[in-house]
């Protein structure tokens, strides 16, 4: 039986809604921004300034970091700091039941036969509209939006896991929320959750 | 609802015997080499000469001829010609309801919306296995196998569709049959076809 259903997901898609209703009919918790809550806690950085440096990477001062040796070699950066801190919460909460909803946890747990490993995604126009309906409008385009979103977590991820976001081959299960349903790709992982053995 | 499935594959992941099985459960048609003999039939190439070069980059020929722009102006192509017919195949084939197997289907019926797209992948120990299993010891080591075949296909894919093969985002679902069974996949599939508006 799976213990653990990790969901790595692109922004809009929903992956987070479907891990929370995934986990309710499972009677398990699930776990987003209250990893950065447990950072918060341990690490003493605010929760805006982890949800900005514990899943993405930052446009201004990450490439040049990554390609700056000397940066590395003057110690750790504070995105390390937060990466080191978020992995110790999620190898500790893992101990138990639950889902986990990005934070590279898919990564992290990688040994763990006991985790399911989900990918959500979906088209454009779908993600468009959806975080307009979440988020509300903003100056710059929902589609502009994405495109930035997507691209700091997929940087961010190659960067800490040095494996490509988004492949297929590197989850057990990927969704298109979009063409399925966000209802439909809670009941296959619920049911999978429930019925299949590892 | 769905008419068509089309399953892209790792090679020994099971894609073939998911699709098989997955049509069977559903009462409909299965096609994979039953393409090759139309377009043999149609075009005039053997079945061993379309199997390998209608789904399979050629390393011999392939990148020189590739990247030679005197030979694409010379005309086109047995590969094209064979691209072509298979197209023509697979379009006449999705009108009715049925699973298709490989050959790049799902990018050749992108703008269909009654088409469900299905990756099917494993991992190296599962796959090496099955191979073994299915078509028996050779001079090659199984893992061999497997790495030159997927890459004669990934590079074939991206030759004729401009886009990568193996990205979860081209895909409506994506399954890893090594983790979850064969059976499971086919459950999973079969239940979409049957339950899920598109």
């Amino acid at each position: 039986m799976y213990k653990v259903i990790v969901i790595s997901r692109q922004f809009g898609s929903g992956g987070r809604t479907i891990g929370y209703e995934t986990a309710k009919l499972l009677g398990i918790p699930c776990y987003n921004r209250e990893i950065t809550q447990e950072v918060s806690k341990n690490c003493g950085f605010s929760m805006e300034y982890i949800d900005d440096h514990g899943e993405y990477a930052n446009h201004r001062s990450w490439l040049g970091r990554a390609f700056d040796s000397q940066s590395r070699l003057n110690g750790m950066s504070n995105q390390d700091k937060i990466w080191i801190e978020q992995r110790k919460v999620i190898l500790e909460l893992a101990k138990s039941p639950c889902v986990i909803v990005g934070r590279c946890a898919d990564y992290i747990l990688a040994d763990n036969d006991e985790v399911l490993k989900v990918f959500i995604h979906a088209d454009d126009r779908f993600r468009a509209e959806r975080i307009v309906k979440l988020y509300g409008e903003s100056a710059e385009k929902p589609e502009k939006r994405l495109k930035d979103k997507d691209k700091r977590r997929s940087a961010y991820y190659k960067y800490y896991t040095e494996t490509e976001w988004g492949v297929a081959s590197n989850y057990h299960i990927a969704l298109d929320s979009g063409k399925l349903g966000i209802e439909k790709c809670v009941e296959i992982l619920a049911d999978l959750y429930k019925n299949t053995n590892s």
